[in-house]
């Protein structure tokens, strides 16, 4: 039952890709690009890894909170982009920090921030660790004495429920399943999913303003957050529990994707809601994709707020579903705690076939879950779903390249948008790897636009993946926001994004945004890089 | 067709109560409270108003834009609380803007706050005039050169209306009714009714946060808000359209609800909704009010999201909907542009009488709008809502003392909020005017809580009602936030709630916020006074 983190790559050591399913993978990939597929590379022994000395000591009273274990360090030196994986996999790590520190109390977090700024030791406020945006990394911009990861995942409890409110206080630190493990005995759930679930901390969410996993309505962390508790440099930061507030701008949406900037986000009230008794799922088919665009903006538009509603394009469809279409899949779903969802189901089948969608419908549920198994394709994309972090590691020791573009955009210009990424995709895999393939899937939709997800897979070449993920990287990220879309639409800003975000966030916001951070943090230790350029040093 | 505004009360003049309405409305008040209504007392014709001399001459390039006219400055010195009413019925103008200053583009925005900024005359911006907490009086608290007030109302125009996304880029200034004539030729609407909807502009509520009259889901202005454009004294800050961004904390959010103190908002571009098709309403009479409250948190959590969800409390049930019960009556409806709501409303029905509740309905509809008309007690109800604030101008008239206290807490809070309020409420009536009415309804409700709505009637004494409305508003508003609602759910703080504000926002957001003033307005000069204390000038 005990399982190992991964220092270097996605999730635990047991989880990782085995023989046979790297082998059907490796088939697959072999099938459609030839040749892409090199010799597995084995990330080398953690004990042998030659990391910076340790330049900090800790105050007498922090001691007892402090670890400078190689492995330590080394899992605490960056996330698991795709690019950390490669890095850590060839044995690269250079911006290591001194120190891992692990309060158990809220003072704990308050005393080495005090000594932080004492001393000028950046700050890294550390979660789960599965940024894919550089956002753990200390890669700062200016000297300090050290670096610490303020590691949270000792604040990992649930603290107050309210039943009545169906809301609940819990620690920042938590990860998913220990924090809906606590949930289960009142009959409630966060139900907050994002595919980094098992490994990614509330604390981490609301500080990048994550998306879960749920098509529409609420499924972003920032609008379960009823209340924030946030420890700054400065003091420590409280809002009221509240359903709604119109008193002045709102405080939660300072702290919402701070990115640890301003503070370390120490506790929160949560929305939570009643675990879900009636589902029913379907999916459509379609014959070509701006047929599926608008059936999927219909649904968007059509006041049915599905649970999930995934678009795949036709490659997504083939390469992570195995189905065939000519315009991609359009998965729907619909689930409440309170009542059937026969009536919402047929209306979204409904548009789907007005829009010339063939549907292929389950059974209609007698009651609660029983018999509401989801159809082949949805099954077989979530059991994909699960795995692609682990087979992106696995395709990485292969000398692949895998990565993801997520992004928003309204829907006037996702045509042009989706060829434009499409386009600089498969030239840019095509210049810098010899070719490769991309796919998109809408991760979230609303009214007004949907989220597109691009994923892109090439064949890399060892020890020049770094290099060519960073040149694809901006082609596709240029194109992303060329045509108007946001460069992040739940993965955050981090050091990754920082080019892109600097053009794309207003310069005054920026402005007032450095300006709350001189109040909040005024030795500018917190995450320095991350969202805003480091202030220069107070010498 | 053509209606002249009111200088000193609500509305339009052709709108005032008349002599019939008049009548009824004493008579009711007398039944429950006898002799509270005094003889009626006239404005002061607004030619005969003493006001301060003008200290301002603008710049030549700037003058054709503004008004010194007595009536334009009266009628921008305060805006339609019932304090700004009485004050107004009694000739008390204080503090009075120097010019009225109507800019027909941004350029004309830019250029008064250069002005403005450079001889530190203050500026008020001005949407609707349709405040009731003191957001656009020029009430200061240090001393500025003079005092603009920024009126926006030429700017009001839709500029633009993307049809697929279902959004349009439109002008701050436009009210209600001229914003939705613009959008009608599209088959769209903006969908937002908040009691002022004819008096009220979008930029106003933009600033201020406001809340529509539908009960749940897409409400506030906030969530309609798909990007911003403002002009600070430091430059222009422009959003892009995004259904959704993960990037950083949110720019808009630090605007919507920035009460004008950070910049003018110019355009935005709004979220908008098909025009409705289909309709149903119920509404289910309780025989305690306890029982009332759950049924209202059950259909607040079931994940209907009714379109009207407003439980009146058997005093409001029987003041506004003259209907007699023991535990109020709640109010459900249902809409949508897509489908039949019928399975929605059904559900609520039953959840309303599984929680005790006796519900009539009115037949289906067939089709679409017709045989939708709503029952006897939510007609009588609507019908009252949109009177209120001429009402409330009327008996102020008559020396009566109306208000309105709204708030949000969570479900947890609400039994005792409900308690300490009306008891507050009770109490400093009798005390400060011998007696009084206290009513209470749920304007909007959210799966963690409602924001209930309190009105106050109590006999005032003419020449004291100022004193006494400040009293009560001081007893009842402590109450308020020592049971843990917020001081405002969507009125705004302004000057009148900042002492309440000031306890409730957290202080290191407050010194975040005055941060990002000093970067966006360095001279200090938009709108000082609102929600932070204005800086010292720069002598």
């Amino acid at each position: 039952m005990s399982r190992t983190r991964s220092w270097w790559g996605w999730g635990c050591v047991e989880d990782a890709v085995g023989a046979a399913e790297r082998e059907a993978l490796i088939a697959r990939v072999a099938a459609t690009m030839p040749g892409a597929v090199a010799a597995a590379h084995e990330p080398p022994d953690v004990a042998t890894l030659d990391l910076p000395p340790v330049r900090l000591v800790p105050p007498a009273s922090l001691a007892r909170l402090c670890s400078t274990e190689p492995a330590d360090r080394a899992a605490h030196s960056r996330g698991k982009a795709f690019r950390d994986v490669v890095r850590n996999l060839s044995g690269d790590l250079r911006d290591v920090p001194d120190l891992v520190v692990r309060p158990v109390d809220e003072q704990d977090v308050v005393d080495v921030l005090d000594w932080c700024s004492r001393v000028e030791v950046a700050v890294v406020p550390y979660g789960g660790g599965s940024s894919v945006v550089g956002g753990v990394e200390p890669r700062l911009d200016r000297d300090y004495a050290g670096v610490v990861s303020l590691d949270l995942g000792r604040l990992d409890r649930v603290l107050e429920v309210d039943r009545t409110s169906r809301a609940a206080r819990i620690e920042a630190g938590v990860l998913g399943p220990r924090l809906e493990d606590q949930l289960r005995p009142y009959g409630l759930t966060l139900r907050f999913f994002p595919q980094s679930f098992e490994f990614s901390s509330l604390g981490g969410w609301l500080a990048t303003r994550a998306g879960g996993h749920f098509a529409t309505l609420h499924t972003h962390i920032d609008d379960l957050a009823e209340s924030l508790r946030v420890v700054a440099p400065a003091g420590i930061a409280q809002s009221r529990r509240l359903p709604g507030s119109g008193a002045g701008p709102s405080p939660d949406r300072l702290f919402l994707g701070s990115e640890g900037i301003l503070g370390v986000i120490t506790e929160a009230w949560l929305r939570l809601q009643d675990r879900p008794r009636w589902r029913r799922r379907a999916s459509a088919h379609f014959a070509d994709y701006p047929a599926a665009v608008e059936a999927t903006r219909a649904v968007a538009q059509s006041g049915l707020y599905p649970a999930d509603c995934r678009l795949l394009d036709p490659v997504e469809a083939f390469v992570s579903a195995g189905v065939a279409t000519g315009g991609g899949v359009l998965m729907v779903g619909f689930e409440s705690a309170d009542h059937p969802v026969d009536a919402w189901l047929d209306r979204a089948v409904t548009l789907c076939r007005e829009h010339g969608g063939t549907v292929s419908e389950r059974p209609r549920a007698v009651g609660a879950d029983d018999g509401t198994a989801p159809d082949r394709a949805t099954a077989a994309w979530r059991s994909s779903f699960l795995r692609m972090p682990y087979q992106r590691d696995a395709l990485a020791q292969h000398g692949m390249i895998v990565e993801t573009f997520e992004t928003a955009c309204t829907w006037d210009r996702l045509p042009a948008l989706h060829a434009a990424v499409s386009e600089a995709a498969t030239a840019a895999m095509r210049e810098i790897c010899g070719g490769g393939v991309v796919t998109c899937r809408f991760t979230h939709v609303y009214p007004d636009g949907p989220a597109p997800y691009f994923g892109i897979y090439a064949p890399g070449r060892w020890g020049s993946q770094v290099r060519q993920w960073d040149e694809l990287k901006a082609a596709v990220s240029d194109a992303v926001a060329a045509s108007g879309g946001t460069i992040t639409h739940h993965h955050a800003v981090g050091r990754d994004h920082r080019r892109w975000y600097d053009a794309q966030r207003p310069d005054l916001f920026a402005a007032a945004l450095a300006a709350a951070k001189q109040q909040l943090d005024p030795a500018g230790v917190l995450n320095p890089g991350v969202l805003l350029p480091a202030r220069p040093g107070r010498v």
